[in-house]
């Protein structure tokens, strides 16, 4: 089952898909663009992994890796479909990174591999912009690059766990203003779900909402003010959101 | 004023300071090991500050920095005053570090130094624990180092900003098992906190609840399984905690 989190009509709402837009629990249907689009679950914490395909390392130039490259975004910064996502003033990479996000549904603390997937209750596409011009050559990250409002995009639909199965291998890609950019499957995963639950799981606990970007392949490519980004999963969603510009006080 | 936050007689109550330990809103009395001490606010997004002091960026082998290295910590990874830090089995270097804790209390948004302490609800103190075994020298951190399930304590009060005033230059220093290991005093921070508040607010929302680690000085050692760790910051408070063990399913 697909459901999103709407704002439609004074109210916030669950939504289904409906062929006209998304329809309501009460049974009133709206169009696409006549509801605003939240992220489609309450977020807690937000772990992003880095280099979690080999094609995306090596276009950055980074070797294999040993062990998950984790970092946390805030639930500040997140922005749910047809949102919008400034580009600061004066940078040259501003780079998309489509992404399957998979969402905890159940407390995980030490848990091993085998039972890892019991603890996933479903999946969204995210979209986890970079601003490359802010990357520090140094041993920790610079907030500028990955935690900016609006950065993390989720959505729009939150898809059930039993509806994908224990093999996760979507195709995805990425469209910027209707041209592809970026292709891969999430059958390249470096690290896959199983193992990354476990790794986490291991120091920190997971919790409902709790959310784990696993990584974006190879095709990142700049997008500028104006652009209209879509990434799509197989299976999972289409999310689009626009690049719009940030003059005041750019940093 | 000072306030916390503490779990007594099954539910969760506001207190104050007493001479026999902390009083509750209904005038109740309770000794201070007769509660379960609370981180004292409600934790939003936590940003932690590396290397903000000179004395300790040097202890550890890094340079001046040009801008703030600022990551994220989880809030499911914080205790409270009194709480227990588990040390991961088999390593070399697990170390305190007593930080201030800068409160956010009203939303902060490209806001300028002149008046950036408007947004500053209060202030706690913080031991942001480290595993540096488990540190990357590489361009992104390693989520063990840093975010582990009680890897960040906070408290025992919140203090309210006023009665800090706007200069803040507050001694601090830290106790293992009744020593002295660490000293400093946060008037020697690299980037002080009007400054933090104008960089982090150019690109990303601070809200109420949010709150800013402040970095540590020179002099962070390795604690062992037993230790008991004070972190104390003057007119702020004493915050107290153990570590113990944590053999099982080590990482």
């Amino acid at each position: 089952m697909k459901r999103a989190r709407v704002a439609y009509a004074g109210a916030i709402h669950e939504a289904v898909p409906h062929h006209q837009g998304v329809q309501l629990a009460d049974g009133r249907v709206a169009t696409e663009d006549a509801v605003v689009w939240l992220p489609p679950f309450e977020v807690g914490t937000i772990i992003a992994l880095g280099l979690n395909y080999a094609d995306h390392a090596k276009e950055l130039s980074f070797g294999a890796q040993e062990e998950p490259l984790a970092f946390l975004k805030g639930p500040g910064g997140v922005i749910g479909h047809r949102g919008v996502t400034r580009r600061p003033a004066g940078v040259k990479f501003m780079h998309y990174e489509c992404e399957l996000a998979v969402v905890i549904g159940k407390e995980a603390r030490k848990v091993r591999r085998e039972t890892a997937m019991e603890h996933v209750a479903g999946y969204t596409v995210a979209n986890d912009y970079a601003i490359r011009d802010y990357l520090e050559n140094w041993y920790r990250p610079n907030l500028r690059v990955k935690n900016r409002d609006g950065g993390t995009v989720l959505g729009p639909w939150f898809v059930d766990a039993a509806d994908v199965g224990e093999e996760v291998a979507l195709q995805m890609r990425t469209l910027v203003n209707g041209q592809v950019t970026q292709e891969g499957n999430t059958r390249d995963f470096v690290f896959d779900i199983p193992y990354l639950i476990e790794y986490l799981s291991a120091f920190m606990t997971l919790s409902p909402g709790d959310v784990i970007l696993t990584g974006t392949p190879e095709g990142v490519v700049d997008v500028k003010t104006g652009d209209e980004v879509i990434c799509e999963i197989e299976g999972i969603g289409r999310l689009m959101n626009t690049i719009a510009g940030d003059e005041i006080f750019g940093r």
